[in-house]
């Protein structure tokens, strides 16, 4: 194969708009923009070289196109998902692939026995820190995880962000606050880098630094079967904020901070340091190590040039979208356990979930204090995901 | 009052020898070493200038002192305590002030409406470090602190520590593991700084990195009724190990490690600013602050000097023996809400405590494998805490 892909992006807002222009600007080998959908007529003035459908299912079957990137608002993931497949079409769906599990099954589901390239936008597996860090845990040079740390404070957003839209920050408009909008991100690098937890425990403030219905902050303990254990803290309302991942392993102790590696090293691995010294006050000795990296990955380019590859050359994904699953299930497993107050494990039971989220939507209301003057800009916002 | 205190210490092992070595060599003014006790008769030749007794009631009772300094074995404390509150005589507890919250109650009762000075030995409130961070919360300089995180992985002990005495870290022995002896005084600290949770949600893990019946690693979540969250972490088993303080509140973020306070100061306050701007990605404008401090305080000593100066001079104490309930109400906590899989509601029903940790003490062990050969060094061991 060596024509271009024909890519279609359903959903103009500032996610999918940045990426219809990445591809319009011929800046992805082997993808052309070939059509673009989304309910609001007015946006087409935005692509006037490309068709619009003011349907994302027309799209689909217009005929037009061979793959599809949706970007529609979290909740319509799930359906034009399922169509596109269901086309036999190519699917890259933005995070989270769906708002709750059940609604991640019926999509993998839809996928199975399909022969069609299948991806989910995790941009932040393209950063050169996290790749690093894979790397030094899959190599085994880091021994054994004993404790992982991520303190992601610094997903600030003030009141006039979410005055921005009367569907912002409300379960029936997002399906959830900072998990569900900010942290989908961290979630999935989370269980890309330490797998999935057997428990969760969390606590999900709702609306503490904000007047909105979802949570704005959160702290969440994880348990492993191994022993290890994961503490997650996040929140949109801390200024100046925290980004720090801490990963204690048997090997010593690596901090990601402040776009550094910072790598305490022991000489000796400390499970058998524990058992062998004779010293009461003892400890390994240290090598201090910085690991260096490139400072910025390709991130939403680097997604959709690999998935013009994964197409045309059978290149393997960076985010398979069955793996999106488990980002999701993290985000609903802490908003689970906050609401019934108690521990939950993992599988989650998805049916259990879906029961909450519907009574937290029947009971959710658009915010009244709507701040039209207020719009996103479009470049910052893609920025700051 | 210009005569000197005669002082008695109970309990000559590693920590009593060095407060006792102190006293008689002078470094305490206004004290003067005029009694020591210890079960073990043979530790008498290290102190062979001082009358000596087997027995620390007999101490108590002999009118050779003024005020004694109990450093037992912890679950002596209170017993101790007691006796020489009941005497008439001026105290001092090591810490833990008790094992658990009942006994303390207990000690606490016997103090009331004696005219006696009663402290407990929180040396690290003497940290300049500590005491400027306090300084910084009292003054308001900080605003309102909105989480707490505090990573305390550094108390580590290899087994060979362990292995030391039959009784280490056993229910019987000790009463807890890194909670009741490594941790105690970051658990009075947290409390003299951000005062008492409302609830503990804690996982203790029991020996996960050494073959001892008690909590060896700790994930503690605190909620506070103000919506101020903490988290508390805490083991023995990792190497290097992190010791890092981080504060966030309206006025920034305030960061404690490596012997440095670094605080990122919002210009214009976080919850204001949240409110007021119109730049949805904007945040605070910040002060990168660095606070200098000496860089060890007087530890030991200078709660020595405050006992001496309370009772000859009425000075304040640093640490008031009856505040120091609330680090074993947290440690309590802590275990309690482990065991039962549950949140704790504070103030702890402290008969429910007492019942598990009966429990716990009548299936305890002593450990069989004992390496006598491995005995800790005194000096090694008092810089240690």
């Amino acid at each position: 194969m060596t024509k271009d892909v024909r890519v279609g992006i359903i959903g103009l807002g500032n996610m999918g708009s940045a990426h219809a222009r990445m591809i319009a600007e011929g800046k992805v080998p082997g993808l052309r923009l070939a059509a673009v959908a989304d309910v609001r007529a007015e946006v087409a003035e935005k692509f006037p070289e490309t068709t619009f459908f003011e349907s994302g299912s027309e799209l689909i079957r217009s005929g037009l196109v061979d793959a599809v990137v949706v970007c529609t608002p979290h909740f319509d993931h799930t359906r034009y998902g399922i169509e596109c497949l269901d086309a036999g079409l190519h699917l890259l769906v933005e995070k989270p692939i769906s708002v709750h599990k059940a609604d991640c099954e019926r999509l993998i589901k839809a996928s199975e026995g399909k022969d069609v390239v299948f991806a989910a936008m995790f941009n932040q597996r393209t950063d050169p820190a996290y790749k690093k860090l894979k790397h030094l845990i899959e190599s085994g040079e880091l021994g054994e995880i004993e404790r992982v740390q991520w303190t992601i404070t610094d997903w600030y957003r003030p009141d006039v962000y979410y005055s921005s839209g009367g569907w912002r920050a409300t379960w029936a408009g997002e399906g959830g606050g900072v998990l569900m909008n900010q942290c989908p991100h961290q979630l999935d690098l989370w269980q890309w880098l330490f797998g999935m937890p057997e428990t969760i425990w969390a606590e999900c403030q709702i609306g503490r630094f904000h007047d909105i219905e979802v949570e704005d902050s959160v702290t969440a303990v994880m348990k492993y079967s191994d022993g290890k254990r994961g503490v997650l803290i996040t929140t949109t309302g801390e200024a100046p904020g925290t980004n720090r991942l801490e990963v204690a392993c048997s090997r010593g102790r690596v901090v990601l901070e402040n776009g550094k590696i910072e790598w305490l090293r022991n000489e000796v691995e400390n499970r058998e340091f524990l058992r062998t010294t004779k010293n009461h006050f003892g400890k390994p000795d240290l090598w201090r190590i910085e690991i260096p990296f490139e400072n910025t990955g390709e991130q939403h380019l680097g997604v959709l040039k690999n998935f013009a590859k994964a197409i045309l050359e059978g290149e393997t994904l960076i985010a398979p979208a069955a793996e999106g699953m488990n980002s999701v299930e993290l985000c609903n497993a802490m908003l689970l356990s906050s609401a019934e107050g108690a521990e939950v494990r993992l599988p989650m039971d998805s049916v259990r979930y879906e029961r909450l989220l519907k009574e937290r939507i029947a009971a959710s209301k658009p915010k009244e204090k709507v701040d039209e003057q207020g719009a996103v800009d479009s470049e910052e916002f893609a920025k700051s995901f």
